[in-house]
């Protein structure tokens, strides 16, 4: 982050905590450069960038305001779930498509798409990497990169692991059709049509989808905003329903956003391990962090081989190329096989493209930029959900990913207000497609990883109205 | 063909059958020229290639005569399988995975292999073609185009259709990772664990293992090697075993390679549709027909939308690649919802490269050689197998495809031979991995899709002094 950005973050949190209010005038730029040590020009970037935030105001000659109806954040979301504890058989697929298959067209505004924008990618790099991989390609290699995959991209894997401090061979590591894939077979390694698995309270649609696929029952445990699962509540479910698996996004948990602080990630690991039950991680997010490194992975706390770690470059670098992964523990050859047996393998070129382009470098810098824009997109979204919605209405504050998980007044219908959305051009995620039991009617899960623009912004405008109306 | 190839091949069916014996003169070039108003040089590359073949030789200044231990093809294998008529769970797949993991590096001769050599194919040009997709790639198609999959591919993919004499709608087509899930798609379109699914006998252990996967029982029905399933047999087995599926390979059958001819195929989706049984047609090898017109497709017969016809690029185009579809009939939407749920979506380049590809034009002609190699390649291949195995041997005949099988003296041991075949480093694929009931003990699938070359050569003497042992 910029000097003037870090300043501009300190002064918009003074501001929504109350510690400006509106109508406090601002340092002037003389004070603000004599008590800070920074430039003019600084100090003039970070008033811009407020300003243009809605948060200050300049008058003229007389310096800079906190607004009066600065944008302010929503109040924050940061009660756990209490879902019911019982185990029940799956049934939300339907739902599910019938929300998401209404919005695939351009046309819509995407605050209910699960991607990030396409346009944050560096797909220009990873095309002229897709080209000299294609220009290289040893025949041979259609053979001998089938699964687990292609041998230099397992490398490059195992190499940003060492780099977050985990150590792994690439012999562990199995090439996937994306990260849902990889979720995918490391849930039907581990399980059984009837067996019983946790899941968070909300959680992601794609995992129910999952469980009703394979018959599988689910138990939602509570979950905190900010936090993720409880663990308490999650002993006693494993008690009560003998799980044979459980399912998580410890890191930007999807819709919440959550982040297991990383001692409770550790707790949460050896938990599970007392009672032998494999843990699903699905770490998509784990790079889109906003602060200063990367959150552990639970798999870094596994002494058992039970976590069953999946990722993917599909939110992070290369959306389209479905290259994923999974790092399955002592489930690594069944996960192997049973990838052989529903899809063979992967396409080749793909691997060897994201291989190529880790190779080359520039990952981390393409990272670093593609947080900062998050983080500010997320500030300016978050504002304009304080300012259009009606009072009653919360909202997570996540420190990473690209979801914010809205909760409405209550009693306002989170699927009604999504048909109405959608008759105004936009999309939204109604509550109850991340539930198995259709709780979280009131909430939405809002996507601010596309541009922050009029067009996004008049969306918002009509959502808050929509929902004001609704209450 | 060309002309000398022609006159070749009609010699060699003459020695083959018996007409022309072993010490017979064959025609001087002279004489054959004039008979057959063809130029000398035509005759003589047609004797160069019998030649190479071992069928003829040359005696000095005597022209050519059929050689003694002219390498004759085997007897045909042509007798129907008459499996169990019993319903069972399948439990084959570790026995598949080590036959098959145990062959996997390029220091094994391949005849066990799946795969046909990837030197016959056009990499270098799809590969250039990935660098102009991956070049003009507008990051949003890896938004739009999910699952159904990229436009573009399945407008082509209908043309091609079309040319075989097929009207559909690109909508009707959903692309996949390899033909491998758009079968387990289909497959899980239409069963649920515990319902029973119709196979051949021999069936492709893919299918076997994907049975097993989801619990579904199997009914082997007598095939006949040349034809295909017979019907009879077939629907006493639909009465019988009241099936959710039927699973078949129609054209160049894995791993007999047999052919229903196109009036059976008419009759087979007929009787099914009577039934109300979907068909799942595997028809991978599809273009891989010597003969001079496709065969036609099963689906072509279909008006009830019963038939699931599944396939891929992988064995005709680009292996490697991933690029399949299936277009499953009246079961398009919950396929396509399937691959949603499981693993989302494919790779947009590889898709993009092979419509590039088939836009472009080059396929047909690609095609036409490379029928003509695996034909040229099944020839020699058949012949060292009647030269080097013991008497007792028996092999199919296939029209297509890249496959032999293998009948070996009664009492002999397919694993076993495998097992020593491997310590040659010979890979083979044994009958009982082909059967959910491991029989066709006595039987091996060749592949003759790789070079024929000295080493392959070698290899079929290796193995037949290892079968004449175990005689």
């Amino acid at each position: 982050m910029k000097l003037y950005e870090a300043l501009a973050a300190e002064l918009a949190a003074a501001i929504h905590a109350g510690e400006l209010r509106a109508g406090d005038r601002l340092p002037s730029v003389r004070q603000a450069t004599a008590n800070r040590g920074v430039s003019a020009s600084t100090v003039f970037q970070a008033y811009y960038l407020l300003e243009g935030q809605g948060l200050i105001r300049a008058r003229d000659r007389s310096g800079y305001y906190v607004s009066h109806g600065a944008r302010l954040l929503p109040p924050e979301a940061d009660t756990p779930s209490h879902p019911v504890d019982e185990a029940a058989v799956v049934d939300i697929s339907n739902t599910v498509f019938e929300v998401l298959e209404s919005a695939m067209t351009r046309e819509i505004v995407p605050l209910g798409s699960a991607f990030p924008g396409p346009l944050l990618f560096p797909l220009d790099r990873l095309g002229r990497d897709s080209g000299a991989a294609a220009r290289r390609l040893d025949p041979w290699s259609t053979v001998d990169d089938l699964t687990p995959g292609h041998a230099d991209l397992r490398r490059q894997i195992a190499l940003r692991y060492l780099a977050a401090g985990l150590q792994v061979h690439p012999d562990e590591i199995v090439v996937t059709n994306g990260a849902l894939e990889a979720l995918n077979l490391c849930l039907a390694a581990v399980t059984q049509p009837g067996d019983t698995v946790l899941i968070e309270a909300p959680t992601f649609y794609a995992a129910l989808q999952s469980l009703e696929d394979r018959r599988l029952e689910a138990v939602e445990v509570p979950t905190h905003p900010r936090e993720g699962i409880q663990l308490d509540a999650l002993e006693r479910a494993i008690l009560r329903h003998r799980p044979k698996a459980c399912w998580l996004m410890t890191t930007f948990q999807n819709p919440l956003g959550g982040l297991m602080p990383d001692a409770k990630k550790r707790a949460l690991v050896e938990l599970l391990a007392r009672h032998e039950v494999p843990l699903i991680e699905d770490d998509v997010y784990g790079e889109l962090y906003f602060g200063t490194r990367r959150p552990a992975l639970a798999k870094s706390f596994d002494t058992a081989g039970l976590v069953m770690h999946c990722s993917s470059f599909s939110k992070s670098l290369a959306p389209g190329y479905r290259v994923g992964w999974a790092l399955p523990g002592r489930y690594v050859r069944a996960v192997a096989r049973r990838k052989l047996t529903t899809s063979l393998a992967c396409p080749i070129l793909p691997q060897m493209a994201v291989a190529r382009y880790l190779e080359k470098g520039g990952y981390d810098r393409h990272l670093r930029r593609l947080r900062k824009i998050l983080q500010m997109r997320q500030t300016a979204f978050a504002q304009a959900v304080g300012h259009y919605f009606p009072s009653g209405t919360r909202a997570t504050r996540p420190v990473g990913g690209y979801f914010l998980w809205v909760e409405m007044p209550e009693g306002v219908d989170a699927l009604e207000i999504h048909r109405q959305a959608l008759s105004c051009g936009i999309s939204v995620a109604p509550g109850p497609i991340f539930s198995a039991k259709r709780e979280f009617t009131n909430c939405l899960r809002l996507n601010y990883g596309h541009a922050w623009d009029e067009r996004t912004e008049a969306a918002i405008k009509t959502l808050g109205t929509l929902v004001a109306a609704a209450k």
